[in-house]
């Protein structure tokens, strides 16, 4: 694979990408065209072949792309199989929708552990994860290091909980909290989901006839 | 206001503008220059001025954006004024979360009512909404017509739910089910949040040294 700096732009199209091709890959798909996979993304093929050419050669005219192989090398790209570790902060409604339903394993991710306040939630678990005491977060996480957070909790706490475990090693926050938070440290990042934001362009759309 | 075709990427940037707008508003900042939103949004001056030039003459040399003013056209823009309303179907985790804690009248939207089949929810009230059985689903649209569903529900219902309710003439999807969506009638939209997605892209950031 050649490497070379990738636009912001294409880095956010890279994991619709890869959901795309997982769900042709669990479909059996062997092989898409350009044309095919655009035309389902609602994107053009020459978009989708500009991206793609970023990373090196990938597909062949008349052929098309390998669904298999293109997947592999989209997840590599993504740090899929890099075997990172999160912890969530915070199970309230949305930690506790995480811990029951999303499949962190397929975005390479593993779960190891959940960090609540509330007594009646300690000691218990979510498929197979125990929810600690919040007391226990900085041992934790001083111990094991996991690369990723994932901030379920109130807005008040977000960035002196974000700053306290920047300072334990954390680099990486999955934000829920719809506060922005940052850091000095430039190798620290943080991702955020507004709902919001989608909300409102639905708004938008829905208002232009 | 003047009225012209606006691409896809500035839509999808006018809800991040709004945010940042309200934030301000909130704090009791009356104007700020480009630069200055700019930086703080993490994107350029010239990229803000070109954004906003879509949509008619705001600012002045000098003198930056009137807060409180552009707020309130990019909200009218996005059609926070248009008194939408919505309803829930499904409430799990993730629906309980957004009935309980997020803030639809800040998006403009008035949330109506929330549909669940679980008998121990038909009937309770979260924040003065009451939950309906599904049975009263198909009634209950077809007289109040809502403007958009937010579709919490299982990934195998998810289609045919938003078939039904398309037929009954719902034109919006808020869709967190993780399935693609879509209608053959052009004129209703899906807007769908892959949690997945954002993960992803922090997998990547943090892989990269």
């Amino acid at each position: 694979m050649k490497k070379q700096r990738i636009s912001d732009a294409v880095i956010h199209r890279l994991p619709r990408y890869y959901r795309y091709l997982n769900d042709l890959h669990d479909k059996g798909v062997v092989r898409i065209s350009s044309n095919s996979l655009g035309s389902k993304m609602g994107i053009t093929a020459s978009q989708i072949r500009q991206d793609l050419s970023c990373f090196g050669e990938f597909g062949q005219q008349g052929y098309g792309y390998n669904v298999s192989e293109l997947r592999s090398e989209i997840g590599h790209i993504l740090g899929s199989d890099n075997g990172h570790r999160l912890i969530i902060v915070g199970v309230g409604h949305l930690g506790h929708a995480l811990l029951q339903n999303f499949d962190f394993g397929k975005a390479g991710f593993q779960l190891d552990a959940a960090f609540d306040i509330s007594p009646e939630l300690i000691g218990t678990s979510i498929r197979d994860v125990t929810i600690r005491s919040m007391d226990e977060l900085e041992d934790y996480v001083a111990q094991n290091v996991p690369d990723v957070a994932v901030l379920t909790v109130p807005q008040s706490v977000a960035q002196p909980l974000a700053d306290q475990l920047v300072n334990l090693g954390i680099r990486g926050f999955w934000n829920f909290t719809n506060v922005e938070l940052s850091s000095e440290d430039p190798s620290v990042f943080f991702e955020s989901i507004h709902f919001v934001d989608t909300l409102l362009t639905l708004s938008y759309r829905i208002s232009q006839e």
